[in-house]
């Protein structure tokens, strides 16, 4: 039996876990100080659930993995963490609301495979539930730029809004039923430039004045964002996507946000948002172009999928641990250690006394271990080198009579012989 | 359409899922300072390694989840972590040994449901991959002992050696046919006593002499560990799994553990345990009987894997996620807590004040939250108080007018008007 990993699944050895774990640690301590608690959903949702057209939309029906229990129940693995929390808000009115979850969590889509894009990835998503303030959305940009500049990592952040969209594109009389299309093609902008919306346009077949609105529309520039939502208002109908945008800025201003780019192409695909929606990216793009992190409001999913006519005002963001671990290492802000242990001890005929010290070092919090197999001490360093370990502590019979330890900086090579108490001492001072 | 979720799974909501995730900190600090490091491996995994003769066996193939993905390839969910373990060891042969590893993750069983059994349920374990030493098995014992000391829970941890065990069954002349039935009865022991073995022996068809024989080999008793395995070894033939134990309880007794207890019927079941296995359960059986822990040596299943002649030795010990988390709740040793926030603003005119509260709150770490909906006071102090949130902060136009804020100790009542950073002293020092 040659043995394999089930394509676009992967295996993270400790080295690439322990900095993931950093930045899921970081994400868990930021959630938690802007007020989100944790929920856990399971990772198995009935296949109904899942496919509902409140949901995730046929695209991504075709990438849900299907499972049979073995009463022939139909299941599926969940594609994305907020289908779930919907279905749990739906199964569970009486939670107060405004209700502040995070979630940390697997997903899985069976769809292609491209570089950065695996079939098991994870989601570190906070959604506000109950809150139709801007306020809210305000909060979610601010927690995430707050994580960014703890990560010390520069992005910037695009804006904008579903209701805006749609306005300017009724002042393009573009028809009911090539919006989504259009949206789609307008979604690319940044990518693509004019002349490749304006070519995408004209193959889906928008007539040529519909498409010369489209582009004059979104070509509108200003000196500011407050600018371009001035000018935008003079063009659309309807007002309530530029009114919301100017108080989203406005309480983005507060919370101290400074580099806010409002981006009158941006829609992130035609998912269920419903107003606001926010993309972050790193100021660099040249390091990294694609998204570090995204959201926006979602005020009818939830509504619709426990059947009520009442919309269920919703926000929320989404980062990704996959690109976030890329971006930390393409900038080296990546911690790489292959090996938690800050101290190895290796005995020479001294077991019952190594024991003690490794007890001792332990209780001191210190991350440890020990040599169990007898090996060499060459066997033994060089093992500890391999792991990236900073100290040895070497006891042998001379070292004990002297009531001393043997410590080797692993990374100078010095050798010390010292007091147990001041190994320690050296240890703890490394570590901090 | 009626929500629902699968059968066997569930949604921890946050007050359960905050006490859960302080059990799982705990575990992964411990850890850590014991030396191993994270690994993490994929839910996914194809059937044939679930499924592979050198896996879990027989049993478990009828309780694996199975998928197929879009290309029809044959795909399984994983039912523990050992199995993607030694996928894992034996696909990178140079990962350096001793391999100490955890993985706290989730695992999947489609079995019968019963009290304190889910289909979908976390497993959190540590192995140690290419150590024979008895150190390695004292040493996981040595951690768990430190955990539950922790989690301030008085636990009893019993030791086998399935060595010792087939040499109990040869010295009783058990036929190799009837082994395994016999240690199934067998490690029934302590759940259905002497008689309740005989029983079961008997319905099994095997011999009287036999079931006398093995009644009087597993009936010894001692004034010590030691002095029943000075027993035992004047019965069984060969002696392996007595050394082993001896130095085992020797390595214990150096790791400061004094009330290891041998069990000489415990077996785990039929799994691959070739050398120790131990189990770990509440000093009080009569909170909760089922174990919190437990493990054992399996030296051949990675090398069968590998599909090597030579084996390779291997130790581990799993925690259950679930029965820990019963246990704290019934000790009343779990934190209870529906949310993570301790201070609460309530703006009365004052949105501006309050978001510079707010981000003066969680920039000095406090986990805080304000009303975004400019609800009154009372319903936000009924939400606050439905939330178990400790500290109300309520600023008015009054208290800016004075530069102070009313701060409410949800708890007592208590209400003050004070400088914020008088606010900011008390919150503090509460959380504490």
């Amino acid at each position: 039996m040659e043995l394999t990993l089930p394509k676009g699944t992967r295996d993270f050895m400790p080295e690439e876990k322990i900095a993931r774990d950093n930045i899921v640690s970081l994400l868990k301590e930021t959630f938690k100080l802007y007020g989100y608690n944790p929920l856990e959903t399971p990772a198995i949702e009935n296949y109904e659930t899942l496919a509902s057209k409140y949901a995730g939309g046929s695209e991504i029906l075709k990438e849900i993995y299907k499972l049979t229990d073995n009463a022939e129940r139909k299941l599926g693995l969940r594609y994305d963490l907020t289908v779930p929390l919907a279905r749990f808000i739906s199964m569970n009115p009486m939670v107060k609301k405004p209700f502040k979850r995070y979630q940390i969590d697997r997903v899985w889509r069976d769809g292609p495979i491209k570089l950065g894009r695996y079939r098991e990835f994870w989601q570190c998503d906070a959604d506000i539930i109950g809150s139709k303030s801007m306020l809210a959305d305000a909060e979610l940009i601010a927690m995430a730029s707050d994580f960014f500049r703890k990560l010390d990592m520069k992005v910037s952040i695009s804006v904008n809004n579903r209701k805006l969209m749609n306005a300017m594109l009724e002042s393009a009389n573009v028809p009911r039923e090539n919006q989504d299309d259009v949206i789609l093609s307008i979604d690319k902008l940044s990518k693509i430039g004019i002349s490749g919306v304006k070519k995408e346009l004209e193959e889906k077949g928008i007539g040529y004045d519909i498409i010369d609105s489209i582009i004059s529309v979104i070509s509108t520039k200003g000196t500011s964002n407050l600018d371009v939502l001035d000018k935008l208002g003079r063009v659309v109908k309807t007002n309530d996507g530029i009114n919301e945008l100017r108080e989203l800025l406005g309480y983005c201003s507060e919370f101290g946000l400074s580099s806010i780019m409002l981006d009158i192409s941006l829609a992130r695909g035609l998912s269920y948002y419903t107003g606001t929606v926010f993309e972050i990216f790193l100021e660099d793009k040249a390091v990294l172009s694609c998204s570090l992190a995204g959201g926006g409001r979602y005020d009818n999913m939830i509504g619709s999928f426990i059947g009520s006519k009442e919309s269920m005002p919703a926000v929320g963001i989404s980062f990704g641990l996959d690109t976030i671990s890329d971006a930390a290492r393409l900038l080296n802000k990546s911690v790489s250690r292959k090996s938690v242990v800050d101290a190895y001890i290796i005995p020479i005929n001294t077991i019952r006394e190594c024991i003690a010290m490794l007890k001792s070092l332990r209780k001191k919090n210190i991350c440890s271990d020990m040599d169990f197999s007898g090996r060499s001490i060459t066997k033994n360093l060089d093992y500890a080198d391999k792991l990236g370990i900073k100290f040895v502590l070497i006891l042998g019979e001379d070292e004990l009579k002297k009531n001393k330890v043997n410590i080797k900086d692993m990374k100078t090579g010095d050798e010390k012989l010292v007091k147990f108490e001041d190994a320690v001492k050296l240890i703890k001072k490394n570590h901090l």
